[in-house]
């Protein structure tokens, strides 16, 4: 009923998972597990192929069925499991379609924009990217020096929010937030060394939120040419907090201010 | 100069690094790499003796010297790798005595305390204890259901706030928190379900801050003797966000309205 793989496709699945360049070159890559799946074929991401493994069709062979449209291959759970990143994999993957994003579909009225600055660890990118979604954010700007939005970690880590949120990688970052500045918006970022509070800072109207790495924080320029900087003040004996944290905190903030000044 | 440990003290640090029961019985839990080895040092906890491989005694000699009063045990680097819990060990670990904390010992005036129900994951305990810290809570009570919070990772993953904030763990969450109640606490849960939201809600004055696991929240019984049930409102298109992310957004939210009324 289903088709096995051909070589070439499962040389493609091997080189998704493992090859950042491979996937900027053929601007794919790979989502795992069903929720997720489901979340990309929900999403007007484009779908080029499902992969199940035989054991998965048995248990979920109803839910296959209603992506019919979407060209779905089958191989054993063994192999399976050696093309799949997680070490107990449900037994779907989906190769998805990445799309490209111009500034412009990330500039709506009062927008709210998430910059990330030299974020290595994957776990916290995709952890940002589902906070900036759950948040309403109207999109991501992750830098140069940011770990690769569509690496398998990053993407399980979003649990489907990569289809939600518009992202833009690879950006130059001082560029676009300099660009942004003259669309209008406040630059506030976030810096351990800042005097201001990030609730006594306005978080309404068209902002953008900046944070960098734990390790190394944001980079001096775009700490010059931020419109505001601002600090989590933590009265604890803590020196830091984990940055997916620290943007959870801040834009959970920009909800609350914007939640009042709408019920105004 | 220093000795090499003893087969029996070899034989400690492995149980100690991967079997929770032994160091229940024995009372006792691994720090690794210099940082939470020094924050371990400098707390009031104490410390049985101290391991490090022959390349970081090269590197790191001095800072060793100045720990004198504790016994320092020498292995060589291969050998370390082979005790380690980490991929990439810096080549310190700590052998740390457990303290345990009364609920009196958490009950300050205005108490600010964490109360983590079912939480599995080691990474997100972790975190939610640096949270904590960072926010001045006065301690942090898990649940019989949660990850056992003296396991390498969840050590790892506090970066060394294990050390600043009272931790009573595998407490029978209901007992203890109508006991808290009795004592004047407002016990305010998060809930997926609730219609105020954690902003609305009044998060000064003594409280307990409930938390639950992503995947099943927190328990019915629970929820029920709750002071308050409050959910954080996500505008955006995500059903839920990672749990130490919402514990970060909840508790500044109270470190806000405490501030504020500090200030007032």
């Amino acid at each position: 009923m289903f088709d096995l793989p051909s070589k070439r496709q499962i040389k493609l699945i091997k080189a998704l998972v493992q090859l950042k360049n491979y996937r900027k070159k053929h601007g794919l890559f790979i989502v795992e597990g069903l929720r997720a799946a489901e979340e990309a074929l929900n999403s007007d991401y484009s779908i080029e192929f499902l992969l199940v493994s035989d054991d998965f069709l048995h248990r979920h062979g109803e839910k296959i069925k209603k992506y019919g449209k979407i060209k779905t291959y089958m191989v054993p759970r063994k192999e399976y499991e050696g093309l799949s990143d997680t070490e107990t994999p449900q037994g779907i993957m989906a190769v998805v379609r990445m799309k490209s994003f111009e500034l412009e579909d990330l500039c709506e009225e009062n927008f709210l924009i998430v910059a990330l600055d030299g974020i290595k660890d994957p776990g916290n990118i995709g952890s940002i990217i589902r906070t900036a979604d759950a948040a309403g954010a109207n999109g991501i700007l992750a830098g140069k020096g940011c770990a690769d939005v569509y690496s398998p970690k990053v993407v399980r880590s979003t649990m489907g929010s990569i289809f939600h949120v518009p992202i833009i990688e690879r950006v130059d970052l001082l560029e676009v937030l300099k660009e942004l500045s003259q669309r209008g918006a406040r630059i506030v970022t976030t810096y351990l060394g800042a005097d201001k509070s990030y609730f006594d800072a306005n978080l309404t109207g068209p902002i953008v939120l900046v944070f960098g790495s734990e390790a190394e924080g944001v980079s001096p320029e775009i700490l010059e040419i931020s419109s505001e900087l601002v600090k989590i003040p933590m009265p604890g004996k803590a020196e830091s907090l984990n940055v997916a944290v620290a943007s959870g905190i801040v834009l959970f903030e920009a909800v609350r201010q914007r939640s009042v000044s709408f019920t105004l």
